[in-house]
């Protein structure tokens, strides 16, 4: 059954149903089980819906990340963005993880706007346009309520003197072989894109270069960003420099019939600048799990497993597990119909929208406290 | 008789006799021919020695500069340097025509230091070490007497910010196959040196980009950087800008028999660093085109053709024609015996190397004025 379902994630396409226990055994990384959840919670009181319900499901080095912390060792965070477009819901979902991380670690953030790369990969992007959408990205960053002290948002093409220096250490190191069996690279491809792995390297060993010792890096992303890492983990000893960790997370699902929200299927997604009757309108357009008909749907009842709208609320619009299961539990037995679930859907995501495009506005007269630059 | 001399010219090796009309035919350049030099004369008056000795001896484009230059469209020059150890002789052929181009043509220079390439490069040399080669070389340039107001030195890694905005936008239109064919390049070879052609190609356009209108660049160098050029011509067109213009330059022979100067064989050469008294030794030690005894010598004549010693006289410490023509009708009737040649060089190198080392001492309180850093 597994094998019949096919799915593609790299760092530039998710396609398919993804098959995340497929994806651990693959990508070689662990899972997140009882044990890391109950040690994390030592530290952390709570814990994040997002780990309870196995967003973040996978990881490198999180329990070597414990071990150091609990030795009095701080570790700082490093996530990033590709700015090829608006921001939609499913890239907050690191940073909002990002954001938890920091509170209850008491963490520096570095935040990696990586303009350069989105230029070199997409053959419609200018680099005036990755870089305006770079500065709109931050905003949401920004808006997600980061400690201003203690987070560090930068642009490749604006950090580039302290990035390279780095970056050609690391790349000393790694040949167009190993680029070639990591992302698939060819002879067709850019010399800019094949020389990219190294500036993605670059943040996970440049805190510690800034500062004169060794810190450990924690990487929250989503799971498909994972084969930069693992070059860089290759490649960190022989720089002198603990191998970065990491903590995966699964793909915020597509409003459409299967797959992930992308930029490049407006409709599959919600933007952070969609307006209130837009998001209102891609909720109700919403594939659902339901039946075909309200009377099939009270007799039947639906499937929230394959449910977008349902998948709104498991991730990110009711963190409520009790009531989450409520309606799970409707759902399934009929009582709830798509319509009316939609409707509630939106209401929420208006509310979010409408708060986070507040925050928003509110950004854009701190952002010069957030941003580096050489 | 010609193919049966072996040579290989890149821009990290030269090796062998070097048959520079091959090589014209090879790398599909031009040769300097009367008309240009006429041409050239126009503008400058005299001719420098390096003109009428054929030392620069190949072009690509320089008419059209000279078209331009005509019609009140100043060009800028672009050369420079991989700091890789000390500066010799050698290294300041080209930026001692670079000098007398400013100085007859009123132009800006852009001068680069590669710190980052030799780094990339060489497996034995740390990225400090390149960059403390890079302000060391840069008093042998200062030394030269270029205009502080019209000239700028910037080490890669200080300048990054604006040259990987360009670079990258070049790298957009080069393929991982074009290096390999243009400079041998392979799946073992690491991703900075594969990206680096960008660096290499970015100060062509960078004087375009921050002026904000396309000005003309005219590169002399020695002719084994050509290959960068040829590369970073085939992409200036589809970034808009004018494709750089070159003029090649032979090389500065070895002291020892055959061969270009060499830092990795430190007898080869004399640097701008060497005492007095080394530079004497390496003169003394010198290979040359005399016979084995001075009756012989006496009777059969010395052979300049193949004499370092009477290279050095051609290329750099005798531009009186009249002069250096005695010297070879001497060494060719056997009147001018090995020794007494060599004492009057070692005088000459010795005079040389003793003011230019002052200058260079002098440089030093002046290199604030030449760098250019982000």
């Amino acid at each position: 059954m597994e094998d019949e379902r096919e799915f593609i994630v790299t760092p530039w396409e998710v396609r398919g149903e993804v098959d995340y226990d497929k994806l651990i055994r693959e990508f070689g990384t662990m899972p997140i089980n009882d044990d890391l959840l109950n040690r994390i919670k030592k530290h952390t009181n709570d814990l994040h819906p997002f780990l309870r319900r196995k967003i973040f499901f996978s990881h490198r080095d999180f329990d070597w990340i414990l071990d150091k912390y609990e030795n009095n060792e701080k570790f700082f965070l490093y996530t990033g963005r590709g700015p090829s477009g608006h921001t939609h819901l499913g890239h907050l979902i690191p940073w909002i993880f990002t954001k938890y991380l920091q509170d209850k670690f008491d963490t520096e953030l570095y935040f990696q706007m990586t303009d350069d790369e989105k230029f070199l990969h997409n053959p419609e992007l200018s680099l005036n346009e990755t870089i305006n959408y770079a500065y709109d990205n931050a905003l949401d960053v920004i808006a997600l309520g980061f400690d201003p002290k203690k987070t560090f948002i930068f642009l490749d093409t604006e950090y580039m003197k302290t990035i390279y220096k780095i970056a050609i250490q690391f790349s000393k190191h790694v040949t167009f072989s190993t680029v070639k069996a990591a992302f698939g690279f060819n002879s067709s491809t850019n010399i800019g894109m094949i020389f990219f792995p190294s500036i993605q390297a670059a943040p996970c060993f440049f805190p510690s270069v800034l500062k004169g010792k060794n810190i450990p890096c924690l990487i929250p992303a989503a799971i498909d960003q994972s084969v930069y890492w693992r070059v860089a983990r290759d490649v960190a000893p022989k720089l002198g420099f603990y191998k970065p960790a990491e903590i995966h997370s699964k793909f915020f699902p597509s409003l459409m019939k299967g797959g992930k929200m992308s930029a490049s299927e407006p409709e599959s997604a919600i933007f952070t600048t969609d307006s209130l009757e837009q998001a209102e309108r891609k909720v109700k357009n919403a594939f659902t799990g339901g039946q075909a008909t309200i009377k099939e749907q009270k007799e039947k009842g639906g499937n929230p497993e394959i449910c977008p709208v349902y998948f709104y609320d498991y991730f990110l619009f009711d963190f409520d597990d009790k009531s989450l299961s409520e309606t799970y539990n409707n759902c399934k037995n009929g009582c709830l119909l798509c319509g009316e679930h939609k409707e509630r859907l939106a209401k929420s995501v208006k509310d979010f929208l409408s708060d986070h495009q507040k925050k928003r506005e509110k950004a854009k007269n701190i952002i010069d406290k957030f941003i580096l630059r050489d």
